[in-house]
């Protein structure tokens, strides 16, 4: 078994858990959110400084290290963690959600997906067996199955369809999958229908993956759509097993997720918005590129301990952006990741410390959301 | 007296010699080479990385930064130290070069010069007086006197008047500065004129600067030419006083101008070449974002010690550059810095130990030149 997956304490008034992820590369402490190196980088960091925010697990597309630099070169160079220089564990997605966001570029069928490159246009094939290949050369820690994941909104007829591919496709990248040192995981699709993700659950958990992903939420839908399918598909999923819901990573959604039971979380959005020159504080969102704060010289958030806030002032990361200089959104990316990593640390404390709700609760009071 | 300058020791086969500078913020070895912070950042890095890499002094742009973000905001965040976060000393120019390289849109007259800015076109207008209010603003350690600098090439006639008018600003300069913090130095213009060097050095040197910069070199002239005119102006300098050379900073011609008596010199180029994909090795300039380096798995240049050179191989960093992954750029920018830097301490160390002349020798053999 290349993972292993221990549940240390449950809080008693939420679904909200504590536990400890083993894998090749070290132990990782859940709930944990994983920022995302999707060409082998986590944009404008080190692997160092990925670190040094508080980073122990992180995410890397399939899809993108497949077309740029191709699969085989990275195992020539030694696998993922070698190539770019990250000794603790990763996760690779499948692909799928990148190959079914091409949108009319795409043609479905049994057999897998043909689509287009986005760099040169070129017309590619994705099947489960050549995601569990690519993944395999790949070498991460955890490789998720090949999936179909439908948009939202979406016709119950269109999701029944995609969901039962998603289960055959998952027998089809368990029986391919043979790499001992990675770990493979399985994903729950049924968009928003309680059936079909109830169904979804039970097909995928009789498989025995040793953890799953969530998908197909995240992707446009209502929040408090995301949390009711939570709400009632994390019952139906083993208790055992690290729960991965894929694609969230708004500190109130993390918050949310973690109160019904998730592990695991990938986004985005911390370092994406970062490049817009927008940061969280305590208080929401801020929007530092914005003229008000020309010349305000405090940090970007008086009660963050990154380098960012240790060290420059919110006129001077203002400047840097509006002068396209690259170290504003180096600063802005840094204390955005450190904001959600440390809001993971008081989640697990809080849990540890039985008193989680009452933390989310006033996290919540203060962080205006859009 | 803002800064104090001590020759501690003379080549005897050269001109080149081993300094100290004392700043207000600290003292420097020369010769030394000053890392380009055009907007208040030297490109890609934070300032604790410029430190790391050897940076002792850096240069910013008084042009860039009156426009963008304004000297008076700069001086509201308690200048231009405290506002980028660097501690050691800085230098800034004097915005001339960058005026008069703004070509058809400005005009000269004997009161200065008036441009339009290159952000939004905006009608401006630079003077003696007012290149110093703004150094002043600023607060860097050295400002530089405003200058008229002369493309090359440029004909006798316009060469004299340029020259005749950088003597007469620079009169206006010292009369206008009174910043005790900060010290002025003068510029010798001359094109590769000989009388008109020899004048202008006579000149300035008169009007007791504690500095002097030579400008109007290393502006598209050949550099057996710009070396030429190093022979014969150098030695019509003062022998106590720092010899900053403008604009230089490619390894061969470092050690050249070391060579011939010069003790500062900054340049944008080790900065800008990375950026575009290419790193010094002791073998010359390497390109490493062409095909060929694809698959190999060495460092930048394995004789390095730096952050990149470390922990990255040639294959990753071309992946990253290739994939528009800023990580790719910052590795290459410490690279660069790093190379020359280094080799600003390997020179010091040589004339030292009395083997500069063997030792510039023997890096030109090996490192080729374009
Ligand atoms: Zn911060
Ligand atoms: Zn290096």
């Amino acid at each position: 078994m290349a993972i292993s997956f221990k549940v240390i304490k449950e809080d008693t008034e939420s679904r909200a858990r504590l536990g400890q992820l083993e894998t090749p590369h070290g132990t990782v402490q859940t709930p944990v959110f994983m920022p995302v190196g999707t060409q082998a980088s986590v944009k404008t960091m080190t692997p160092h400084e990925v670190s040094q925010v508080g980073g122990e697990m992180v995410l890397s597309n399939t899809y993108h290290l497949y077309l740029r630099p191709g699969h085989e070169l990275v195992a020539e160079a030694g696998g993922l963690h070698r190539f770019m220089r990250w000794d603790g564990p990763i996760l690779t997605d499948s692909g799928g959600f990148q190959v079914f966001s091409l949108g009319p570029l795409r043609r479905i069928t049994d057999e897998g997906v043909t689509f287009r490159s986005h760099i040169d246009g070129s017309e590619l094939f994705f099947s489960p067996e050549i995601s569990m290949d690519i993944q395999m050369a790949l070498g991460a820690d955890v490789a998720m199955a090949f999936d179909e994941c439908p948009p939202y909104p979406c016709s119950y007829e269109e999701t029944r369809k995609a969901t039962e591919r998603t289960t055959s496709w998952a027998r089809r990248c368990l029986k391919h999958h043979n790499r001992k040192d990675q770990a493979l995981f399985g994903i729950i699709q049924g968009g928003v229908h309680r059936d079909l993700r109830l169904k979804s659950a039970a097909e995928l958990s009789a498989m025995g993956f040793p953890g799953y992903g969530i998908g197909g939420l995240s992707v446009g839908e209502p929040k408090p759509l995301m949390y009711e399918v939570l709400d009632y598909l994390i019952p139906a999923m083993p208790g055992e097993k690290p729960r991965y819901l894929m694609g969230v990573g708004s500190p109130d959604c993390l918050l949310e997720g973690v109160a019904r039971g998730v592990d695991m979380f990938d986004c985005v959005l911390p370092t994406r918005i970062a490049r817009n020159g927008t940061v969280f504080t305590r208080d929401g969102k801020l929007v530092v590129r914005n003229a008000e704060y020309a010349r305000d010289f405090s940090p970007l958030d008086p009660e963050c301990d990154c380098y960012a806030c240790r060290n420059f002032t919110r006129a001077y990361i203002r400047h840097l952006i509006k002068a396209n200089e690259v170290l504003g959104i180096r600063l802005t990316t840094i204390h955005n990741l450190r904001f959600v990593l440390r809001l993971m640390e008081d989640i697990r404390t809080a849990i540890a410390g039985n008193h989680f709700s009452e933390m989310k609760t006033k996290f919540l009071r203060r962080f205006k959301t859009d």
